[in-house]
This record gives C-alpha cells, sequence and structure tokens, in this order.
C-alpha cells in the first residue's frame, strides 16, 4: 500500500502550522510529505525543504513550478496542502484545482467573504476533493460530542456557550506569528474573528448539528494602534431557536488557548476543553454528572476510530489535527465517512467575519445570518 | 460584651435563605437572632421560631407586631434582616426605618427600579445602616481579587467574563424557592437577571472597582410558558472603555451554582470560581500563573480578615456570607472598614434588570447605563 | 425548644481549635457555649470569655470550678467540649464525667495509648455520651462514600490509598500551634501520625466500615532538631484482605490539608478530597465515572441530612465539624442516627501511634493490629 | 538529509505498542520505518508490514532474516527497535548487537535480573547507542522538573511520592496486550511491578536524580487466579537520605494511567501528573504556588526542545514517546544532548522487580538497594 503524496504550500521556516501539518499528515503513515512550495523566497524554500528532510530537488521557488513539474513525474503529489496566510489561500487553492490537484487548506477559507464565495465555485466546478482544518473537530471528543448531541443524549439544543481565550497579543505583536495576524493586507478584515472566532463558530455549528441564523456582535480592538479586532463577543441565535455566545479574545492575559464549548439542551448539558482534549463532561437533568473520558468503552464509532492509544494515555492537538488528515485521506480514496470540514464551512466562517465586523461597526443589534 | 440583636422578616418554613441568614448572622457569635415575623401565617411564624429556637413569644404574626413590641423591651432587637420575597423588601425596609431600626436586606433591592429608588430615599432620609446581601462579595477571595486589581496587579483593566449558569429551572419550576422566582406578581420584571444576573453585576463592578456604563441584552425565556427570563446574554462596557460579558442562565442543565469571574487587564488576569472559592488564579503577562489561596501568607488584609481557618481548611458559601453579617455588624457599631453592598448597589442592580429587560425587548443594540 | 449548654475546657487566646469547636456546635443552633475554662491562667481565661462574648461570670479559672459552680446553676452546662492539647485530654474527661457530665473531645483521645485505654473504661462505667471530633468524617460526601461502600457500590473493598499531605511544619516550628505539637511532654509519643495520621487512619476506618488488623511501618522526623515523627508511610492490611497505603506529611511543602482518600473494590472505585470536599468520584468498572455533588438528588440519607444548602453552595470544614455536635447532640438528647466517633475509635487512633512508633523504630515487617 | 531506518522486532497484528513506536520514531522525520519482523508467524508478519505501508519485501519472517537481508542493501536499517514481550527482549538485542545495530527497547529491560546483567556487558561491549523507552521521562514537564530539581528550585530533596494507578486488570485478564502480562512465562517474575511499576521508580530516580538505595516492599495478587502481583506498596529511601514511597497498581478500578509524583524539598514542592502532562505545579515555601506550563517563556533548554507547538496546544503521550526516539537519533548521530534511558536504568529497573518479589515475600523490612 503506497501512501499519499503531498506538496505543501508555505510552511517555511519560522512557520509554526507547517510543520503542524506535516506531522499530521504523516502521523498514520498515509501520507508522506514528498515536495513543496514553502516559501516565496526560492532560498527559503530550500531551506524548509532540508529541514523537512525531503529530495531537495522537490522544494519548489513557487507553487506553479510545484504544480508542473509534479505533474511530470510518475510519482508526484497527489493533493497540495496550503498552509500560507489566509490573503493567499484563493490563488493558491485556484492554481492547483486548475490543474486538477485537490486541496486540503488551512482556515479560514479566504481573506474576504467575497473571495471564499469565489473558491465555493472553484471548488465546486472541479469536482474535486477539498478540505479546511477546523482542527479543533478532529478531537475525538469534539466528536463525541457531536454524536451524543445527535443521539439526544442532551435533548433538543437550548443554549450554547463557546469561548476561546488567548493571551499571547496582548500587548505588542512581534515576531513572524503574530505580525502577519494583525495585519489586514495579509489576514484579511478580521484579526481575534478569523483567526480563531471562526474555529469556535465552526466548532458550535458542528457539535450540535445546527446552524446559526441571527448574531449580534461586539468586535474590540483593545490593543493601542492595532488596526485588527483583538476582542470579539458574539451572541448568537441557533435555526431551532437555540441561543448562543462566542466569546474570543487574544488579549486575555494567560490564556494560552482555551477554546471550550458547553451545550445545554432540555436534558442535559455537555462541556469540552481543548487544552483538556480527554475528556467529555456529560450532565443529565435532574443532578447525574458523568466523565466521558478517551479510551472508553462507551464511546462511538467516530470518537473510538480518532484515538490511537488507551485511555489514559494523552492525545492531544497534533493528533486531532492528523484526524482531519485522515478524513481527507478518505476522501482522497473515495472513501465514505470524513467528518473533515470543506468549503461550506469555510465560507460560513468568512460570513461570520464579514457580518460581525460590519454589524459591530454599526451597533445595529441582531441581524440575519445566511442559512 | 453583648451580642446585636437580630429580627428576622421572611425566613419561615421551606425558606432556604432564612436559615442561611441566620447562621451567618450568628457565625461570628457577633449577633443574635431573638425575634422574628418570619410569615405571613401567624401559626407558621410560630413554627418558625420553635425550629429556630428562639423565645416563642418572640415570633410574632406580622412585622408591624415585631417592631413595636419589640420597642417596648430593654432587650429589643437592634436590627431587621428582610429575607422575603422581592416584591416584600420596599414595605419592610420602610417600617423599619421609620423607627429607627437599621435593615439588613436579601438582594435584589426591591421587585422594580421605582421601588429601589424610593428605599433609595428612605435609606438617605434615614441616615442608619443599611446593607444588602449580594453575598459573593463576600468570599475572601473575591476580595483578594478586588484588591489585587485595586493594587494594580493585572494593570489597566480591558475585558471581564462574568457568568452565573445554573440548571435547576431547566424543567418545570416547582418547589417554594422555584415558584415565586417564576412568578412576576412576587419576583418582579426580572427572572433569571433579577435572581443571579445582579449578583454577577454587583460581583464584576465590586472587584474590578469599575461601573458599567453601556450594555446590550439579550434575555430569553427558554422553558415554555414561562413568564420570566430564564437566560440572559449582556454585553457590558465599562467607564475605562473596558469590555465584558455577562452570561447567566438557569436553565443550565447541569450546572449547579457557577458563578464565575475572570478579569484581564494589560499586565495580568484573574480567574475566581464561587464553587472552588478558596483558590484565586493570578496571571502575568509573560506566562507566569500563580494560584493564590485562602491562608496564604501573601492576601491582603481584607481577605485574611475574611478567613476563619488555615489554609487547606476549606470555607465556603456560609462563611462568605457571614462576612457580609460581619461588615453590617461594623457598621452597627459605627466602625469602619465595611465592604458591604448598600443601597447604592442595590439601585444598580435594579437598574440593570430594567435595562435589560426593556432593551431585550426592543433589540436596541447599545444603551447607556447611568452612572 | 431549648439549646443545650456546652462549657469549653481549652480553646484560649491564639487556639485555632476552639473558636472552631465554637462555631461548629453553635451552627445548627442545637447548642450554645455559655461557660469556659479556656486556659489554665485565670487572667486569659476571662479574656477568652470575652472574645467569646459569654456572661463574664461564666470564664472560669480552671475546669474544677466550672464544673462545681455550673452543677449550682439551674442553666448549668450539658457537657463539656475538651479542645486541649493531647496531654491534657484524660483529665479533664476523667474530671468531666465523674460528675455526670458528657464530654466531647478533641482528637487524638490522648497522650498515650495506657491514657486511651483509661478513658475507655470511665467512659464506659460513666454510661455517658462521649464523641472524639474525628472531623473529617462530618463531611457529607465522605458520609455519602461510606454509605456506598456498604450498599455495594464497589463491590468488595480491595485496596485503600489514604493520604494527607501537609507542608506547614517543613521549617521551624514556630507559634503556638506548632510549639506544642513538637514537644512530646504535650503531645505525646506521635508528632504527624498523632496530629493528622490518625486523622487518616479513621477515615479509611470509617469509609470502608472495615478494620485494620495489620501495619508495617515507617516514620521519620526529617526537619532537623525536631523530637517528634514528622513523615509518616504506612502500610496496611484490611479484616478482610484487602491492602492499603496510609501516607501522612508535615514536611511535604505546598500542601495545604491534602486528606484525600481513594477505595477500589472489585467492580468501581471512590476518590474524596477534603479541599474540594463536596464532590465524590465514583467510578464503574468497565469505565463509567460519575461526579456525585452535594446537593444531588441520589445522595444517601447521611449526607442529605449532613448539606445545610442547595449544591453549588459550598460547605466547607466548619459545616463537617458541626456534623459532629450535632451528631452529638443527638446522643445528649438520647436519640438514635450518630456517626460521631467514640471513644473506640479513640483507642484505636492510639494503637495506630503506639504500633506505628515502636514498629518504624524496630524495622521489624508487618505487624499485627488488634481488631 | 536522510533519515535514519528503523527496523521493529514485534508490533504485529494486535499489537498496541508497535504502532506507537512508529508514530514516536517518525514524528519528528529523522527516522523512517522500512522494515520488520513483526511476528514469529511470517504471514502475520506481512499483513503488519502492510499495515505499517512498508515495502512488502522488507517484512521479514524473523529477526535473524532482517538482519541478514538489511545488511546487504546499501539502504538497510540503521537500528533494530525492540517491541516485544520481555522474554524476548534479550535474544532480540543480542542478535542485533552482534552484527552491529543499534537498539532501542521497550521495558523493562529483559524478564529476569540476570538477563539485564547479561544485557548489559552486551551492551557494553558493543559501543553501540542503546536505548530503553521508558516513555514518561520524555515528557516536557517531567524534563522540566528534573531541570527544576537539579538547578535547587526546591532545596535538598526530602520525599517522593511516586504513584502509577491503573484498573484495566481488575477483572479477567483478557485481550492479547493483558495475557502475556499475566504471564510469568512471557512477562517474567514480576506483573504490575515490571509493567508500570518500573516506570514510576524511573521516573523517580530520573526527575530527583537520587538513587534509591533502600526498599521496603508489599506486592500483592489480588485478582483471584493471577500469577503475579498485580498491586504494589514500596517505600523507599534515596541515597541522600530522602524518604519515598512508590503505589502501582492495576486493579484501581476507574484509574486510567495515572503516574503522578511529588516531590518535596525543604524549600519547596513538584507535583506532575501524567494524565495532565502540559502542567507542572510548584510549590515554595511560605506559600507561593506556581503553574508551570508547557509552552512558558520560563521553561529550561530541555522541555523547551521537547515540546513542537505553542502553548495550550496539548501534547500528549505519542509526543513524549518521540522525544525519547529523538534522543536516541542523537545518539546514532554522535551527537550530544541525550536524556534516553540506557542500559544502567535497565538493570536497576529489573533489580527493583527481582528485589520487591522477594522481599515482599519475605517480610523482612528494609532491604539494601545496590547502588
Amino acid at each position: 500500500m503506497t501512501r499519499l503524496r503531498m506538496g505543501m504550500v508555505g510552511g517555511g521556516p519560522g512557520s509554526f502550522i507547517g510543520p503542524v501539518h506535516r506531522i499530521a499528515a504523516e502521523l498514520d503513515r498515509e501520507i508522506e510529505l514528498v515536495a513543496g512550495a514553502f516559501s516565496s523566497d526560492p532560498a527559503r524554500s530550500r531551506v524548509a525543504g532540508d529541514s523537512y528532510r525531503i529530495d531537495g530537488a522537490r522544494a519548489y521557488p513557487d507553487l506553479e513550478t510545484m504544480l508542473r513539474e509534479e505533474a511530470a513525474r510518475s510519482d508526484g503529489i497527489d493533493f497540495v496542502a496550503v498552509t500560507t496566510p489566509n490573503f493567499h489561500h484563493l490563488p493558491a487553492v485556484r492554481a492547483a484545482l486548475a490543474v486538477g490537484i485537490p486541496v486540503i487548506c488551512d482556515k479560514p477559507a479566504t481573506a474576504t467573504l467575497a473571495e471564499a464565495e469565489e473558491m465555493a465555485g472553484l471548488v465546486r466546478d472541479a469536482g474535486l476533493p477539498f478540505a479546511l482544518t477546523y482542527t479543533y473537530s478532529g478531537y475525538p471528543l469534539a466528536r463525541e460530542a457531536r454524536a451524543r448531541v445527535a443521539a439526544g443524549a442532551i435533548g433538543a439544543v437550548r443554549k450554547v456557550v463557546v469561548e476561546y481565550p488567548q493571551g499571547w497579543l496582548a500587548g505588542e505583536a512581534s515576531g513572524k506569528q503574530a505580525e502577519w495576524r494583525v495585519d489586514p493586507s495579509r489576514a484579511g478584515a478580521g484579526g481575534c474573528i478569523a483567526d480563531i472566532g471562526v474555529h469556535a463558530f465552526h466548532l458550535a455549528e458542528f457539535v450540535t448539528g445546527l446552524r446559526v441564523t441571527r448574531i449580534m456582535a461586539d468586535l474590540g480592538t483593545v490593543v493601542p494602534g492595532r488596526l485588527l479586532d483583538d476582542d470579539c463577543q458574539i451572541l448568537l441565535r441557533f435555526e431551532n431557536g437555540a441561543r448562543g455566545a462566542l466569546l474570543a479574545s487574544q488579549i486575555s492575559v494567560g490564556e494560552r488557548n482555551g477554546l471550550r464549548i458547553r451545550i445545554y439542551g432540555d436534558v442535559g448539558g455537555l462541556d469540552w476543553k481543548q487544552e483538556c482534549p480527554n475528556v467529555l463532561v456529560l450532565h443529565h437533568i435532574g443532578g447525574r454528572t458523568e466523565l466521558i473520558q478517551a479510551g472508553d468503552a462507551a464511546l462511538g464509532t467516530e470518537a473510538a476510530l480518532a484515538s490511537r492509544t488507551p485511555g489514559g494515555h494523552p492525545e492531544g492537538y497534533l493528533e486531532a489535527f492528523a484526524n482531519i488528515y485522515r478524513d481527507f485521506a478518505r476522501q482522497l480514496r473515495g472513501e465514505p465517512g470524513s467528518l473533515a470540514p470543506g468549503i461550506e464551512e469555510g465560507v460560513r466562517g468568512m460570513r461570520l467575519i464579514d457580518l460581525a465586523v460590519r454589524a459591530s461597526a454599526e451597533n445595529c443589534g441582531w441581524i440575519d445570518f445566511p442559512k
């Protein structure tokens, strides 16, 4: 059984997410990184190729070259992984799809809603596998939460609290990771909302299986001199009438990566925290509370499949990310069962950014979120 | 040294908060319950008197009788504690103050904002001690949090997240405690917002030392057939420009009494949870996190004074409540140092209810909260 | 209904446990502190009387005077509470019982095993109510754990881990609380084992309902210059063959009062921590884990009776202590249902100290613990 | 830069630890699995080869064939990873070293102490890289704990509590993982002590930098019909006089993989839990407690190097395991800095098993543990 061959776009020296994509892709040995256009600077691309220990000849100076030369090989790449800053997603996806190469792309989909809609059209027309790495939906117990909600464990969903506090941008934004995220020309119209707010939004829709239909938004730019939002408070209404709140922040000093979702139905409640990802709390009305843990015999199929070790052997972020890649590999092989987010979820995320930025600026109270 | 003598209004058979007031008042032996008008039903008032083990002759059929007969005794009551449902607070306070008797009153101040403003006038004119039992501000580490913010430990406050989820009203409201709280004629215009939202609001202003100046409110009535709100989401702006969110709910299945406050400044963050009240988390920018615990040598004066046992011997709700009474006793003795909330905080709580109910109904976006 | 009248022995200025006994005794208003021989120094006894706000005439210079004068009053004391250092317990108990006055006594029972056996004889002969304040058995969820074990929730007990780490004696022992505890003439033959090891031991027997029948002990004196043990490691065997470990320490820097017990049976496990006392973890074989919380509807009678507030309103050490007093009040009134430890548990604790000190010194491997 | 080529011994169908070795080895792309003798059954070895997606020709029927055929290739294996049950470790290591191939071997070193001593001689004589996968010493914060102790953060070590409760063998041992572990012919003389006790022991010596010099052991066989120990309680004494306790169990129902170590010195304390591996608690005498978290700027070099993601992105068991492989790769490349355990630690673990089994059987109190 050969492995699927991946070509990376982005992920050059200093990148956080490039190496993460590489590890995640290869974790289950279904995929192998073989090529990359890691940087727009050819020399840096070669350095990155060395650091990934791939064949030096396959560290290309740009995406176009990679697509062309890999197409000429019998063992050329089967797909590309786009790990560049947001503004570069659309051209990369467009180029790959144009030559029949499937794409897995980092989130958010693009820099603007218009770009996302264009991307949706391209994906639709190409008819090729496409996935978006909303990582957190790859955690086994986030998937278990989704399965439990779907199975009625908490009854009809009434209330969702999803929060995502971080503190790393509370001061000056310095370093490669920080700088492009606070630069509208590279990040797009959203700062915190685009970087992490969309993760929280996707997780809420993923776990509940419900779509948001209205929002009331309050985005703020807290750090002096910053150009994009760094703190978001958004009230939600879901298609079934359920109420919700989404709090995301990058100025919450001391918070690392505190994504958490709580969902309350008419007969139960669920609570899951990304930083302690192997436990899911399930409350039953009347007072009984259970801890559902990774590795438990009672886990549903999807959560069980998404784990690699027995209970008590913690899996984390890289393994969750690998689950998205495993799903994408399923798509590439034409197998069913993928839970990986696609372009539709990508467009919804971009719509959230677009609406929240506008609604917040206009203080317009509730506004509709097209279904 | 004799003890201050307390007469209770309300707290009859089936009451939750009456016995709590009794225990809290007497915990430090500065106060003694000696009389009460525990119920509007004279027989039930006598039963309650027996259950409290007071002199049967001092279990009165109504407040007026208590005030009159106690005034005639040389060992008559020094103050009254009002523990009745909200709609009865104003007449009780009016009657006591009219005969020169100080009052400690349960929260929220009254059933309506207009009543609270009237009460404020009465308290001002009477010039007598008055306190409101926003219990949670009595916890040692809530007071420590306040002192740390005031001392600059987290720098300028930028963001506040205060939440208060409960689940006990997720189903039918049954039982004495539930029934009056969901009845507008006894509770007033607010349900969840009046029962627990005001606690969260007070705690936010208490700990930050900042006043809310604008809100955007989303109150919901989730349980079918209910007449008052049972789930509240309110976005906040403080006088210094700090942003905030207040989430209170009584339909969050599985949550007991999850009051929690997180405050982020430009150089630090604080996190305190009522259900685990003896630990305060303090984050410093740059990554250092400390646990501040009850009994620690580093605690400030107010927190140290508010503790009765060494570290590791958990104190809880009753002791926090007792700290409010201890403060009130200071006022009665003419001593300084009370941190107990007064009528001003009471009016602010009622204003929150009034504004939130109206703003939510009108979907008006941000509205001002008078300072 | 009048209250039971308590006279305290010990608890003078600077005492930690005296005020705790007072609060605990009075919390439910079944008992009232009315008299005391608070110190062997008459002036200090008067100061203490003032601090407790009792009638100055009833702050006596010594126990004998208290017993004599109170006997002459129509409203004299109904019992005495002994809160002095260990070496003074036996004479105090002897004097009270001799004049027909019931006693509640702090732990450990005495300073030596021989004294405890003498005390047992006195209690037996007197036929009067007697209780020992092993506080931690008063916690609602410790009682729930006991009830669950008895009901078979975890099956046959196989393994017990009870630990009690503290760190407050890791440095020089200074201050009134520390000094007598490290002085053999006042504390007896045991240091850490007598101060907290016996609590752990009692809790293990209380919750499991099983008696220890063999021990292997390793007591150490870690802090240079100390005369008594300050760190204890004891392996246990119970009457049914179950295995166990008891770890107690006063040199574990950073630990406050970390009493914890874990009990594993053939079909389940239980885990309870004193510093987080309102949650009990229950594991079922096969992987299901439940959180049992104070206030839950599923609590058994004893735990339910031992709580004063609804779920989520934390109760702590003082309330647990009050539950021991409430039990003792039941005994005084001739009512059934007391779970308070008595002299038998007191003798067992002293036997533990005696055996552990000897066995540790002799490195004798396992030795029998008489049933 | 080419990758180091790994050949696996063991890890066939149904293996837990084989796939873990593969993932861990490849995580950082310094190593690639290229060959294996995955099972003593040639057909099963081929099935495993397919599951690992290696070249079918390199899934060998036995180790000897693998060593011979790989030696004949220009791209033959650089080392072997031994992942078989304990009794097979020595022959595998012997065969590999004999042909000049370095080895990384799963723990415990062997099935008996005599075998371990023989293995030590082989490793010494061969002069080739050798490592033992005591996984838990690969966790970043376990390494941070070690560095902090070495730097004096807690002063002189006085007390160590290391515990490792599991519950998965509380019932009948069924399934491939369980069966060989409870079979003396495959596991050796130790059950729980050999499977997990040695992990705890190694971690204690690793973190403290101190050697155990005496033990007092109590090993039990709790489940009826079992032939090896399934519950271990061992008291420890370290070379500097520090005291300790090691509790390991496989019958503690509800415990997953609860390895935890607490170390107390004369000025501080440390607490680390494998199931929550990204936090290290550091207590300072006098009451200050800090949380040290993965990704913190204050981490030492070794912990920082052992992390792949920023703070708040949890890493777990596989990443810890990968750190052992990364260390081994350093050894293979002749670079300094490896913290991986070697044969010396392997012999110490086997000595622990040997001594504990004998001492427990003989009830001999303290016995010396050769340094």
